[in-house]
């Protein structure tokens, strides 16, 4: 992995100084290039040993290109506002906007590698994390981004000389502290982690390159160069490149599947409804003030037909709680901040911190529902996205947060009623618009579609749970009874994440 | 203040019940209207005795309102993100966008409060932070947000009373805790305190409703017709209401002004210039390294005509500091979220955190500069602009922020002479745009709009500083350096606001 960043590169003050203007004017034409027609968000790790020219070589970029549309995002202790949410929070909101250059100092692979050097995961986990990390970058990839992952190399003694000879110079010493030192003596573990980690995270979307640390010239100009041909590469595609991905294949032999199979005629009379929604929600009132949930969180998503009640039933789960404690989101169309960053950016933003509630009226499962449906994202996209949002809700889960997911079905005659009825009713005539006409028309590819995220997307960790709406009533004493089920299931587990996160890590 | 509270009033059940659907076929309607065609920022504040029925009220708009396009802010602790930042940062960061309603559970007039009732700030502090809020509210106002501020009030006696009812039933027991029985023992403080700041923030902007808290259908219901009296009267409005303004009066006998008066022929040789430049960068250096530094932040805030070399100079400032200590935020167009939120919010958004520098490529001055020329904004909102971003500043500096700002004057020749140099080399060619040219022809609104700039932002605690910009050497030099000395000075005296937030608040 390393050894050819061990063959004592070095490049002359001649040679560097003959290929800089070149360089740099190449990079900001690239880089405006990219800010003004591309629109590609370039991820760009910087990582490596200590001493190794990190900090100088990120200086030196900001040299050569337009330092206004860099960002560079240092990660030290998360914030308690960080802590709150699953670790990849932090690197999710710090993520650069289309048309700009992020780079990270310090990245996703910082903790994973920290935490096996100090024994506090094992390889298997460090594995586990390997693979989140490839499928995130993999993600990030598909969703257009450029990704460049840099590592800086140095020998055990090329680190020791070049620790001596910033310690040595007044204008860097300050610089290192014995916090650099300590490095030395764990240099053997970090060659056998990262080493490791850089092996299996080094796949064909998002590639490590090597860079030999000690000659200042030398990896500025090898970053440099490898950033500017990245860039021309990207801004020489016609179009971002799609996954190669088979189309989705489904026989039906018997027209039955797991919509078809719901009993809609459940129903709950309204004596009985009055008992058991006071029951479930004093229940759940009692849940979210366990001084377990305090280092929990809860995220439900609601998604269902126009018109299956999904409102009704968030405002019965808002009736048990108190307003401090919870926001609901509604999901429209996308901000233009929000078309700028992956599909599911504008759900992370909205994760709650400890001891709070998120209800979404909607959700990130809108790509593979409304979008597939109506041609919004390519067939590529909306297959790749169903291992994405298992990934995100299983961050969110190892994380400690508890996810609830209702899927309201509704048959299409209580939809047409319920659409007829609304238009009689004064306050609620605002909620029929002629695009729920229009999703009418579609109902038998909805159902499809739901049938397929069904399949994909239910998880023994993350279940569906699907709901008989045609009675309003059923409906909502089985959406509560399910989520403190749920709720009470989960606290009474301790999530691994959480609690490692909840302390705050040792430097 | 408090009168007409304790009267002891009452709303009965059946009068109640009868007016509800009413009341919330109203709501809803005028919450469509808001949201779909008005696009006002609703902002509510709640607020009031322990015991007064907040919670409950706010769950009841819930009931009343879809709750999908509201929002419930409650602040505890301050996070440690928020704990940098000025104390209105929080706020700030949770208005409620256009066509929103933002419920505030605990607002900016919690702290004040508390502060005084434990001696932590006198008489003369509170009332300057009621003077800060007023101006604050009233920007909002002017910003075309609805301002509704409620206080909910017990007698004693009724206090005592709610919070043995709230203890007694099983169902509320657990919302009474200790710390709730301490608030009778300051209840009289808490009403002088109150008092006190209510009648100095009750503004024809933004007045108070004070609501009898005792009776949950009479507090409720007056809560919900005060708010829907004030939505359908921002409905009917034609135009958001504009402050009436005189129009800017100006005499100029001789020509002279600040700008003039400069004398752009001041240059710096190369060989002197390097020699500065090396020192100054070296002496910024040791400044953001300085202890004292890491409980402060500092904001450079760059303003010039086009090609005046605002880049150059971030760039060399840029040069002292490791990369991860920075951020440089050109400011061009809005986003949609942007375009949702009081002008200044871009800008809130955007404060470092401790230990950091944020250097702003053109500035929050764009509404008095090129908004105000080129008639993006109407006369009224840019002249009521320049207190506002004084007020902006202040807060900032109170809270530690160390503010410098710069406005480069080159001559029009010279302007004309770096366009043309740039069209010639290719890597600056991108810089220069139609628009670029466009602007040159208004040269001399602009040099009025900077003269009327200088003479209503140039406040003792945060100067502007001109800089003859013809040569970039001496300009340059003359940034940095400026930037070392006002650093320095500032890091000499402890701010008060920072120190008292460094702490964690009491609770």
């Amino acid at each position: 992995m390393f050894e050819s960043a061990e063959i004592g590169h070095k490049l002359a003050k001649s040679a560097y100084r003959e290929a800089v203007p070149t360089l740099r004017a190449a990079l900001l034409a690239a880089q405006v290039d990219l800010f003004e027609k591309h629109k590609t968000p370039v991820v760009v790790l910087i990582s490596g040993q200590d001493g190794a020219g990190k900090g100088e070589t990120i200086n030196t970029l900001y040299e050569w290109m337009d330092p206004r549309f860099i960002s560079t995002l240092a990660f030290s202790q998360p914030s308690d506002e960080e802590r709150e949410r699953p670790p990849m929070w932090r690197y999710w909101r710090s993520l650069p906007p289309k048309g700009r250059v992020g780079i990270f100092a310090g990245s996703w692979y910082s903790e994973p590698i920290r935490e096996r050097i100090y024994g506090e995961i094992s390889v298997k986990e460090l594995d586990a994390r390997a693979e989140q990390i490839n499928r995130f970058e993999e993600m990030l990839v598909n969703e257009g981004a450029l990704v460049l992952k840099f590592w800086f190399h140095l020998t055990k003694d090329g680190q020791r000389q070049r620790l001596k000879a910033l310690s040595s110079d007044p204008r860097t010493a300050w610089r290192v502290t014995q916090w650099n030192w300590d490095r030395l003596k764990t240099y053997d573990q970090l060659q056998d982690v990262a080493g490791h980690l850089l092996r299996i995270t080094n796949t064909a979307a998002a590639p490590w390159v090597v860079v030999e640390g000690a000659c200042d010239r030398y990896r500025s100009m090898t970053v440099g160069q490898v950033l500017l041909k990245a860039l021309q590469n990207k801004l020489a595609e016609a179009a971002p490149p799609r996954a190669l991905m088979p189309p989705m294949v489904r026989v039906d032999l018997d027209g039955r599947n797991v919509l078809s199979e719901l009993d809609l005629t459940l129903a709950l009379a309204d004596k009985p409804y009055k008992d058991q929604l006071a029951k479930w929600q004093g229940r759940l009132s009692e849940l979210v003030r366990d001084a377990r949930f305090q280092g929990r969180s809860l995220v439900c998503a609601f998604e269902g037909a126009d018109a299956a009640g999904k409102g009704g039933a968030i405002r019965r789960i808002a009736g048990a709680l108190d307003a401090r404690q919870y926001q609901v989101t509604p999901v429209a169309a996308p901000t233009d901040e929000e078309k700028d960053q992956p599909h599911l950016w504008r759900f992370w933003r909205h994760l709650p911190r400890h001891g709070h509630v998120a209800m979404f009226d909607r959700t990130w499962y809108g790509r593979v529902l409304v979008e597939r449906v109506e041609g919004f994202c390519t067939e590529a996209d909306w297959l790749r996205a169903y291992s994405e949002i298992n990934d995100f809700e299983h961050e969110m889960i190892e994380a400690g947060v508890v996810v609830v997911k209702f899927w309201l079905q509704i048959s299409q005659a209580e939809q047409l009623k319920r659409f007829k009825e609304r238009e009689k009713i004064e306050f609620k005539r605002f909620k029929i618009t002629q695009e729920d006409w229009r999703n009418r028309e579609k109902w038998h590819d909805y159902q499809q579609a739901i049938c397929d995220m069904v399949e994909r997307t239910s998880t023994g960790e993350s279940p569906w749970t699907l709901v008989e709406a045609n009675d309003k009533n059923y409906a909502r004493v089985k959406i509560l009874r399910t989520l403190c089920q749920r709720l009470e299931a989960a606290l009474a587990q301790a999530p691994e994440v959480s609690l490692r996160l909840a302390k705050k890590p040792k430097k």
